[in-house]
């Protein structure tokens, strides 16, 4: 198969090179072995890649930035992001061609945010933060995380990695997902529809789903407002998971505890935002699921999978329905 | 037994009562029962009650405001810290009575605290927290623990218990303490004397040891000076482990990547320290070890567990030494 790798423009940590591919195939020979690649970075690079490409491997930002192009074998396109909405709507995209994600790449670097932000909400760090701004000692109390309960929206790659964490520490928990279905670290799993009814009981919220027109504003102002006095919410999933601006009064007014964001509407959260200010909120700038010691690593090992699964005539296990959104 | 519990005058949330007693007792009932029992909380109840008295279960700050005191019959002293540095030197204990502390306590708190704080170095929050203050998007990259660094000063109660969380997560551990004995979850440990030797390549430091004259300023100016470049710091012993204004400079010179303190010289650190501003840094009012929701149950507990082995003529396990200092 002749493979293009195009690497991002202008990012240092997150680019392919030969020795990458070559320990990706030596790891994997059955699949790995054979392929004709090639690794770009401008414009022309990847013109001239995409003349001969069947398959190519890019992250969003560089594909919404380089396409449409003539690629007249192209077969497959691997994202190295594990969510797909920053390039829907999917008009863009060759007929014929399949779409891959790399969700599974996030899991480890993403069940461990997850469980510190739950530790950080169980030991009152954000509202430590927020004294320490004004110099005010004033001691608050923390508990163990053993039996306490925390509610996982979506349970993907993210949200499955985290539900495992925090299964390790006893904690009682709930997942939240399109349909009812048993997880294995998850106490129960409701449907979506059912959200409303486990807010109550949620003393940690966790927003790990992918944003789809589904899950657009699924944390509005009145679900904010069925959470107890004193929870806490995280979200790694997208900024448009939630009201920002009714978590923001939330915070203010002391009806939340506390909150960890890591995704936001928009990107990069702009000077003088409320956001900055708001007491009892720690903010990280959308780099909760990304380990760069071994996120392309990972992607390819990925990529070559679902060659694999292709080769054998399985479902490639990162196929993105770009109907459903994920 | 006669046996006085008595509470701190000004706290609610850490105080004894007949209930807890009783359940301590159902707990442990071949050593807990046919005890009488008095709980005070005034300077008259404390004064009636050691007139009686064969043991005292109280806090430090207690037993500071309230010694000397007439206490005829008194032969145990069971203090609720686990560092008794606050107590010293010991000249008010009466002659032949002993002195308990509570280690053990403060284990599962102390070793959440610890995974959260190495965690939020790992995914570098003190710099994010930083940056938010400046209201500033500013992506950094944080790793997954596996295989990184840590070393912990302290292998009692709280460093045990974190070297074992640490441990769960695939990490290197490195012990120190007084002498270099092997440790279930440590890779390695190496006596107080070649702690200079592991600073160098140590990623995460935790000071998790008892305050005594020989580890006093242990991380001085010049130790600091040998941590990698990038390197985390974790105080959660006692404030005067460390040359605090050597730790401010180092941040503030970027020479260390963060640190996260607990606890400090002197507490309540005063309005205005150059602590609270510097970059880099996450304090906590001295909490990292104390769950109100499992504490005074804990502690009589241990207490109970101290009296079994009293009664069998076996050492007892939390027995104080007043001249070693833990």
């Amino acid at each position: 198969m002749r493979i293009h790798l195009q690497n991002p423009a202008d990012d240092k940590l997150f680019r392919f090179s030969q020795p990458m591919w070559d320990a990706a195939v030596a790891r994997a020979p059955d699949i790995g072995a054979g392929h004709r690649v090639s690794i770009g970075e401008t414009a022309e690079d990847f013109a001239a890649g995409m003349a001969q490409a069947e398959a190519l491997i890019s992250d969003t930002d560089t594909i919404r930035a380089l396409f449409p192009v003539s690629a007249p074998h192209l077969q497959l396109i691997s994202v190295t992001s594990a969510g797909l909405d920053g390039l829907a709507p999917f008009g863009w995209l060759p007929p014929g061609v399949s779409l891959l994600n790399n969700s599974g790449t996030h899991a480890d670097k993403a069940g461990e945010f997850a469980l510190m932000a739950v530790l950080m909400l169980a030991n009152r760090i954000p509202e430590f933060v927020t004294d320490q701004r004004q110099g005010l000692w004033r001691k608050r109390w923390g508990s163990v995380l053993r039996g306490r309960r925390v509610t996982v929206v979506g349970l993907g790659s993210l949200g499955g990695a985290a539900a495992k964490r925090f299964s390790q520490f006893a904690m009682h928990v709930t997942g939240v997902r399109t349909r009812a279905e048993p997880h294995p670290h998850c106490a129960e799993v409701v449907a979506t529809g059912d959200l409303d009814r486990v807010l109550a009981t949620t003393e940690f919220l966790l927003l790990a789903c992918p944003l789809t027109p589904a899950t657009r504003n699924l944390i509005d102002r009145r679900r904010l407002g069925l959470l107890p006095p004193g929870s806490g919410l995280i979200n790694i999933g997208r900024g448009a998971l939630l009201d920002q601006d009714a978590l923001c009064d939330a915070l203010e007014a002391g009806a939340l505890g506390a909150a960890m964001l890591d995704v936001f509407v928009p990107e990069p959260v702009p000077p003088g935002h409320r956001l900055w200010t708001t007491p009892n909120l720690i903010m990280s700038p959308h780099i909760s699921a990304d380990d760069p010691n071994t996120y392309n690593a990972d992607s390819l090992d990925i990529f070559l999978e679902n060659l694999r699964a292709r080769r054998d005539g399985r479902k490639m296990p990162n196929f993105f329905d770009a109907q459903r959104g994920y």
